[in-house]
């Protein structure tokens, strides 16, 4: 099959819409001009209602680990403790990083279960400076409570650093309603634009935090992106990934076109219509819930039918030529992830189901298809 | 004028060939993937021979700073010394990265002056663990001496950085012969793809120097882009800039077409065209050389004519559609530089040529125009 005839359902990168597509094929400009200046502030000027801030934002040349790394790293001195909360892959990203730049209480849980908030607050009353959530975990497809985070934060004046990496863009953001001091998206996810870029808000909470500190990283330092941010004509401190900003640019205008509220009604009603086609062939899916923790709206993770890994039936999707993934790490085998994140289209999802119930129809699990289907199309035609 | 008439002769980003602006507009794949492993591979071999290497090469999503800080973060310690050469811009940006972790030894010029090797190796003898040089310092079109200061480095078991970022993949560079532990390229300039990634080989000296470095980066650690490249197959540890990989496989494809002995041969002449040119105008190169210290050949910098700034030329310039650069940060006003890296014709120098000469009669510095063309023909025509 060629590589281009394959449809992505990952949970990022994501099919990239052809207008976007093209629009990275534009010659080079010169960054330190005004054509780079105007791109920066169009993008960041749509940025800012994707995130609901009044923040800066800052849009790094880097994969979403970068911006990660941007805001630990930049606020966090050598005995800064700060709280890593853990219920999945990315969530142990923090804590990674957070090790090398200060140390880190981690709140840990199963992967796919809810965060202890209690053990959070403990951490924050015992005078950690930040704390540091993945708000929609891929890893687990599990939506962490940001808004209660935000607000434990904001009782203890600690900086509430969140990745937003695969939630902004295709789920509701409040960056400054919930008090997130740093938010963190990725090009690559539910904004639909190629992977490589970052984009991190910052609070002026988070900026004074800066100061003391001196141990930050070089290329990811945010003071130096606040500056030049704010020369005459914006800029970024070093060379930038230009057709990448052409590419986020085009992205940002289909959100625009689109509206958020429409976006984000949309990675819903995709998600919820894979959540009860997956019910309705009998699977379950991978999350525990509590009263603050949600099923992802942007990728579902499944448990494996028994009789079949996770593995399985991402390399059955493949044979098909859909693009699905398992479980990372130690969910390897056990879970198997659909990602309905950016421009995809209702017949991208249905069509997913569909070979979803052919696959484990030949593999015995299902005596029939069509169910999936059926309750996939109840919820789409919702839209 | 339409932003995408003018002629980029900057020292970066240059120019992007259309066949390479094309490549980017691909699909989206897996990045953990065959297809996407295929690419790297292909990209490390070619790679291998420009830098003329049998190192690991690891391709990280970021600008060349990015590269810098890798190699300098992943091998100094808090105590660890390391001795930066600077005489321009980029070798003060090693000694800003140095300073974050560890501490910094500057050999320090007037930027533009040849380096001090004897200080260089007064540190070396003191016990420096690694020194960092930039080969190609582009803002003052300076060629630095590689070849000996590797030779200082071996003689004292010292760790050798260098920034090769506007030298690789246009001029000569032997990390092996030269010992190298640590080069980085970029891929907007001698490359001639856009900007957006770094390149950086790694010798087994350096790998082993990096075990008991306990502060390093995270999206930067060279350690995890080993281990990535060691997989059965080949990844990036992060997610990676897609479409970037696919522009830089193909500008390496014309490289590898082109063949390095005659890209090298037609930077070296594109570069002499220009000095005789300006020296048949009148004007003076800004670099002082000494035997070990060359005109690079990648960008020339040439002193502002008396009566007129860098500054003033670049803005007539850009007037005519063409993008050259005046001087950064203390050589603002005092120089202007012209690039000519990567995938440019000889019209493309030869017209810049001629504006330069336009642009200096009406200002009134020359009296009449054709010295520099004729100048430049006759380097030109020995191509």
């Amino acid at each position: 099959m060629n590589l281009e005839d394959k449809l992505i359902m990952m949970p990022g990168p994501v099919p990239v819409a052809p207008r976007i597509l093209r629009s990275m094929s534009k010659p080079m400009i010169n960054h330190r001009g005004d054509e780079f200046a105007k791109i920066c502030d169009d993008c960041c000027g749509i940025l800012k209602d994707i995130f609901n801030t009044q923040n800066d934002i800052s849009v790094i040349s880097g994969s979403g680990s970068a911006g990660m790394e941007a805001a630990v790293g930049c606020t966090t001195n050598n005995d800064d403790k700060i709280i890593t909360i853990e219920n999945g892959k990315f969530g142990e990203r923090f804590k990674l990083i957070a090790g090398r730049y200060g140390k880190a209480l981690p709140v840990e849980s199963e992967w796919g279960e809810p965060v202890d908030l209690d053990k959070v607050e403990k951490y924050l009353a015992e005078g950690a400076k930040s704390v540091a959530m993945v708000h929609n975990e891929t890893s687990a497809g599990i939506l962490n409570p940001a808004k209660e985070v935000g607000k434990l934060a904001k009782k203890y004046d600690a900086l509430f650093i969140m990745d937003g990496i695969t939630s902004i863009g295709g789920d509701e953001v409040k960056v400054d309603d919930w008090g997130v001091d740093i938010a963190i998206a990725g090009s690559q996810k539910c904004i639909g634009a190629p992977p490589g870029i970052s984009m991190v808000s910052v609070s002026e909470k988070a900026y004074e935090s800066m100061e003391n500190v001196d141990n930050k990283p070089y290329y990811l330092d945010l003071e130096a992106y606040k500056e030049s941010l704010d020369k005459d004509k914006t800029q970024t401190p070093y060379t930038p990934a230009i057709p990448l900003f052409y590419g986020l640019q085009e992205a940002l205008h289909i959100i625009d076109e689109e509206g958020m509220d429409s976006r984000i009604n949309r990675h819903r009603t995709y998600s919820r219509a894979i959540r009860e086609a997956m019910d309705a062939m009998g699977l379950e899916m991978f999350p525990t819930l509590d009263g603050n923790t949600h099923y992802s709206n942007t990728v579902s993770a499944m448990k494996a039918p028994e009789s079949v890994s996770g593995e399985d039936v991402k390399k059955d999707m493949l044979e098909k030529g859909i693009v699905i993934v398992g479980g990372q790490a130690r969910l390897k085998d056990k879970i198997f992830r659909i990602g309905n994140m950016g421009n995809l289209t209702p017949r991208d999802i249905l069509i997913t189901i569909q070979e979803i119930e052919t696959v484990l129809h030949k593999r015995g699990i299902l005596s029939e298809i069509g169910a999936g289907i059926d309750a996939a199309n109840d919820v789409l035609d919702t839209l």
